[in-house]
Parts: C-alpha cells; sequence; structure tokens
C-alpha cells in the first residue's frame, strides 16, 4: 500500500488541508490571533470537526497568561486520565511544569464516598488543597467545573470543555460567565482529547517561538 | 450552584436525552440491535456529535464477535495511550481481557527509527508477533491501521477509527473493504475517545447482560 509514513509531513498536510478548508469554504472568517489560530486548528485536526471554529471561547487574555504559565512552570490538573494521557507530557516536563489527575486517587475515592459527591468534585477539592499555581483542565465532568466555581477558586486558568447532554453546556456557560481565565467551549461538545488538544497546541507553538 | 451529582443518574439521563433527540429529530432512524444502538449512543454520549449515527460502520456480525472475544478474554492492542486509558481496564480486567498500548514500546521505538516508519506501524508489527487471540483497536493512526491490512494479519477483529485529514478516510475505507471482521467510521471523524467508547460500550453491555 501506498501511504504517508513521516509522522511531521502527515501533520504538516493535515494543517494545511485544514487552512485549505476554511479559506474555500469560510473565506470571511478570521482567527483573532497566531495562538489563537494554533488552538482551534489543532481541535479541529484532532476532531475533524469544523464547528469547533465557533464553539471554542476565550476570554480576554487567557492564551497569554496560559502561555506565561506553562513556559514559567505550573501544576495542571485534569479531570481524566484521558486528558492527562492526551497531554504532552515530555514537552511539558521540559517547561517544568507537571500534570497531575487525582481522579482515582484514594483520597479521593473516600472522599466522594463520605460526602456522596462525585469523584470529579473531590478531586477538585483535593487540587485546592494544594500549593503552587494552578491550571484546571477538564474536558469530561461537568461536576468538576461547577466545583470549582462553586469554590470560588482562584486558578491561573480553566480551559473547560465537558461533553455530554447533563450539566455540561451549563457548566461551560457558568464558566465564561464567571471572571475566571477561561477556554471554554459553548453547547454540548467537548471531551478529553480536545482539553489535551488545546494545552497541546499552546505547548507546541511554546517548542516553536518560546 | 445546584447540579445534578450522581454518576449514574447522570449518565441515564443522558442517554435518554440522546434517545429523545434521536426520536425527535430522526423519526424514522432504526438501530440493527440493542448492542450496535448501545455503541452508537456511547459514542454519541462521547462526542455529543449526532453524525456518528450515520457514520459508524459494522462488518456483519463483528458485534456479536467482539462480544464473544471479550468474554471468553483476549488482548486489545491500541494505538495511542489516551485509547488505552479511556478503556475501563477494571471492567476489562474482570473478563479476563488485557489492553497493551506498544508506542512507547523501547522495541517500537528501536524498530522505527532503524526501519523509517512511524511508532503506530512499527507496534502493530510488535503486536502481530505476539501470541494470542486480538482485537486492534485505532483511533488515532492511519498508519497504523494501514499496517495491518498490509500484513495481511487475522485478528479477531479491528476498531478502526482513526480521525483526520491525511490517510485517516483512506485507512477506514481500505478497512471496510476488507475481509476483516470491524467497527469503523466512513470519512475524517473518529479519535482514540471514540474507539474506548465503543469498547466500553460493549463491556458495560455485557455486564448488564452477561
Amino acid at each position: 500500500m501506498n501511504y504517508l509514513q513521516k509522522p511531521q509531513q502527515i501533520e504538516q498536510n493535515s494543517f494545511a488541508i485544514i487552512g485549505d478548508i476554511i479559506a474555500s469554504e469560510l473565506p470571511d472568517y478570521r482567527f483573532v490571533d497566531e495562538m489563537q489560530e494554533a488552538v482551534i486548528k489543532r481541535v479541529i485536526h484532532t476532531t475533524a470537526d469544523f464547528d469547533w471554529l465557533d464553539i471554542l471561547w476565550f476570554s480576554p487574555g487567557v492564551l497569554a497568561r496560559v502561555t506565561e504559565a506553562l513556559s514559567r512552570g505550573c501544576t495542571l490538573y485534569t479531570d481524566t486520565t484521558m486528558a492527562q494521557s492526551g497531554i504532552n507530557k515530555a514537552l511539558l516536563h521540559q517547561m517544568g511544569c507537571e500534570c497531575r489527575c487525582y481522579i482515582s486517587d484514594p483520597r479521593v475515592v473516600a472522599m466522594a464516598k463520605a460526602q456522596g459527591i462525585t469523584r470529579s468534585m473531590a478531586a477538585v477539592d483535593v487540587a485546592l488543597a494544594e500549593k503552587g499555581d494552578k491550571i484546571f483542565v477538564f474536558g469530561n465532568a461537568p461536576t468538576a467545573l461547577f466545583r470549582l466555581l462553586e469554590r470560588q477558586a482562584s486558578p491561573l486558568a480553566v480551559v473547560g470543555v465537558p461533553v455530554g447532554f447533563v450539566g455540561a453546556a451549563e457548566s461551560k456557560a457558568a464558566l465564561m460567565q464567571s471572571e475566571l481565565p477561561c477556554i471554554a467551549a459553548a453547547g454540548r461538545k467537548g471531551g478529553s482529547n480536545i482539553a489535551a488538544a488545546i494545552i497541546n497546541a499552546i505547548l507546541y507553538r511554546l517548542r516553536e517561538a518560546p
């Protein structure tokens, strides 16, 4: 069989095709800046879904803030091991950052059981008790996002893209209406893969132009 | 804040909403059987994308075959740690199954470098050298799927849902045209989350009605 086998070339070609499709089908579409373009295009690359041109929302200055935090060193807290697994950890560690997911942490399991809350909520409480600069990265659990908001916490930023039919859209709307610096998705769409893609897009831009 | 905090109820409500949306917007849509319905609805649950009603393709008898293999014990090979991470391993292990991902295995890294192929391709070669009943679960790498097809291997089944713009649609079309028992996505859409959701849907059905 004849097929492209060079990962870097596959990726370059993919982004060129994404750009071509946007240019031909949505000639009036404009990205705000190169970083926002990199993030949105990587989410499209991850999903093959061009809805992301319209549904991904950025609070003012959030990308500069996340970029600065990642380049300085901070801790990411994900709601699922899948999001954690999708984030480029080699690059993250090079930048002096860490990624933690407490969803299966024994403290979280015990706390969730004792309080009758979701493990996602308990994981937020455990994370908030830790010191250091935090970015929360949620691709799955609306309850994690609701918990963070009701705790009135002040993380550096939140990537809030839980997917689903019960609470997901509401949790993201609440995030967008909050004062928190955030990247969020309008409506039902989202996912752990998208949460990871958003972080990776920023990491890759940082690698290219530190 | 007032929001639903019981995971089981959130999931039940989600599936009820998905059913209602299909019934109201696509009243003529018919699932083939309960297992196919469970798989498609779980993919929609994972993505909030109703395109999956039309693009997920099942070769004849594949669901019975995968169900039987999972209940008897087999080995799943994923192309990404993200797909591996998304599969319910507790349930998988209860059924006597295993899930392996060789993408970062030192043998794979060395083989890919020596042969100038992708690590995804090398991981397929390493997996094929192992004994036992295999199901390949690909959500990301068209090159993994192409490799499997060019090796003319005979796994029990293939979940083939690589996402993307270069080779993804072609690799899935080749899979669907092959003799391999498979679940595949038409077009560009797919992803590690979808690959995991397909396996989980079958695992959950098996748990309910073993």
